[in-house]
């Protein structure tokens, strides 16, 4: 299974930084850039898109709810057409940025509390993919990956767009193929399962769970996180181990 | 001279309504939008998108230094950096959902203390042109007809793009060819006034000051005000004397 | 059964207006004053509690969730201590001005989504107790006249704070004494079963439910309306009711 | 001379963090803590209060123009009354959450732009006095330290105020006992030539200007900058030397 690297980046905002985006950009092929709504501001996307195209990485628009001091981590009950609008308004924004640079954004991954809703929520789900599908020129989006891919690509396909489905990396997989929840122990792995989790994943396509199952996943590529030195390292080694 | 008649519309936010675009739209040619910054939400300016293709009226993005509760209409000390790209990222968003729509932006006009601080200081002027010429597909800067049209118009050729110059229907001229300020006696004309006003442009190319003089001035388009009843009435007269 | 009026105001933002407040004011009893989360800035709270001065209102603040845009009617999922520090800041900013014109700040009411919260959540509800009850000086907490006053009023007690219940003038009840869902038919009352239901209230301490039932209530205030030239009708009506 | 030493703390927003806020608290004097406009939400204040009182440190609000994704270093063009509210909303929101836990806010120093406008413009520094003054209680205002303390004095005392005058520990000052421009060179003193700056006011009450002159300022505290470990160590050799 041929992987690529996602993170998060961008999410600086004002006169206030986070991320490690100048060490984690030469690592990863694709970019989740914040559109302004839970982070990212003109001036930072503008210099996140040069950074990616320095590193030749390819671009998505990383919207969220309207939320900034809550980080976009707080589910938000927005009507569909907030959604959909909220969602075509940061695609737009990012895109025309990277288009006058002779870049482009070639999907959206909701962020934080957004992503989340989609993942549990048919409706906010559709409404994703409706907002990806009503865009001007073809856009992909990027979801999960969980059992329930076939169903979410027939979804798609009936939109007549096209999905990326993401893992993650450190994270320890419930046997209904979602993520153990965060206050569970074992939630957020070790470096050598991560990476052990990664390998599994590369040469057979499954993921073993925490009580020991083995899941296949149809998986495109895989979130890593670039917050911290430790983080950096790890994306790293995963890019080696990708490589090799 | 052949006028068209440009607005500033979708300038509510949320809950808060500004402005009768409805009654004004069917008026006008050309809709300068709000774009989030000063007015204007990603719902709302997808609603005034759909009132603008109903009634055939031109797209114009209006981005504003980021100041809601100043509505735009206080100076920030910007730097030529962010200023370029929170007009690329404001007209980026309203143009990926126009064309989202089949429509499209074809004009940028700074919207209050931005316009003014472009009217007033060449590097303020400058950036604007550069912002617009940085866009991915051509689109016009929207300036206010003066005197000095053609050293603005050299401007713009230099960086490869068009203006639309506008004059102001209801506003007093001074002898220089700025508008006489609104702490000034006389400042904002009259209905019969304003009518005089827009007929002698329209038939002469001339605007007469508050001393009386005579200012020939090149204007593409005039702007009308669509705030309260009053103002929708007075734009329907102007189209009526325009096209008589 | 003495009934006071208490109505929201304060609710214009920057540029935008919303709400009848000078007609609404010499009305009522109670002014619960947006503090700046959903809507209000400082100007407009210093205006708003002149107005409130000069017809001898009372003077409550209205505490939001952080959420212009959506004008605080969307739940946001804050953590204790996030929800706890947001309405102490809210009251603070609001009494520290009211004090300095010589009034104070008498009550809290939370807004919208945070009101509805509270009286859904038990964590909620104890959180705003634990914030009114961390102010420096006594501040009641108004909610919701409802058949677990008793309820509410011994959590309020272990506090050390005392409560204001109030009752909705123009909405039907359902059997367990909330409120109707708006997305029911009769969940809004005419204006003469609004009067109805305050007579009703003011003479027995009863409300009539949805289903003929009879309910007692404690109630302390009235919500009434200020939005437009009926709503101000309708209280005029409702005062001139309860003067009779 | 008793020096007291101050340093704008608070200044993390949401997810992001600014500042080593508790290695500098335990060597400072006074806290001037942002309270939402530039910097600062509701829980971070409550816990930069709580770290203040743990060090028994002086609390001051830091309020600022509205601008977060700036930091409030533009200049607004508010009006006055804007000005005024903003001011004292800010002072209360942080007075009532210092009250509810026992501390108080001893002082206002506006941050940044807020800061130099009032320094500069005399309209701007009278009503940052006439808010201060009309808060209940009393309050003292900073100011910079300049030849003009007298006149400044005088202001104050008309409006029943008191100031506290601060001075840059590591900021070179011109002759007519300004700041020198950072875009000079020499603007900001090493090391040394900061703690010879602070001896020397310590024990003289005397600068020496960039070109060599000695002025004389009356000065109650020192402004020290607590953003990265040098600054914080920085603050532990003045400290020393004040209590030397």
């Amino acid at each position: 299974m041929t992987l690529l690297l996602n993170c998060d980046l961008g999410e600086s905002f004002g006169s206030w930084t986070m991320g490690m985006d100048e060490q984690v950009m030469p690592h990863i092929d694709q970019a989740n850039i914040a559109c302004g709504f839970h982070a990212g501001d003109p001036l930072i996307m503008s210099k996140t898109l040069k950074l990616a195209a320095d590193n030749r990485v390819m671009i998505g628009a990383h919207p969220s709810y309207p939320d900034l001091v809550g980080f976009g981590r707080r589910s938000m009950n927005c009507s569909v057409d907030e959604m959909r609008t909220l969602v075509l308004y940061q695609l737009s924004a990012l895109d025309g940025m990277a288009q006058s640079t002779g870049q482009q954004v070639e999907y959206v991954k909701p962020h934080g509390a957004l992503y989340n809703d989609m993942m549990a929520n048919p409706l906010v789900r559709e409404t994703m993919m409706e907002a990806v599908a009503s865009y001007y020129r073809p856009v992909r989006l990027m979801l999960q990956a969980t059992p329930q891919a076939d169903e979410h690509r027939a979804e798609a396909e009936r939109r007549g767009i096209e999905l990326y489905f993401e893992a993650f990396a450190d994270r320890c997989y419930a046997d209904d193929g979602k993520l153990l929840s965060r206050t569970k122990p074992g939630a957020v792995h070790s470096k050598d399962k991560m990476l052990a989790q990664v390998q599994q994943l590369k040469n057979h396509g499954t993921i073993t769970t925490v009580s020991g199952h083995t899941l296949t996943l149809t998986v495109d590529t895989l979130c890593v996180h670039g917050d911290n030195a430790a983080g950096v390292a790890a994306i790293a080694d995963i890019r080696a181990l990708l490589q090799a």
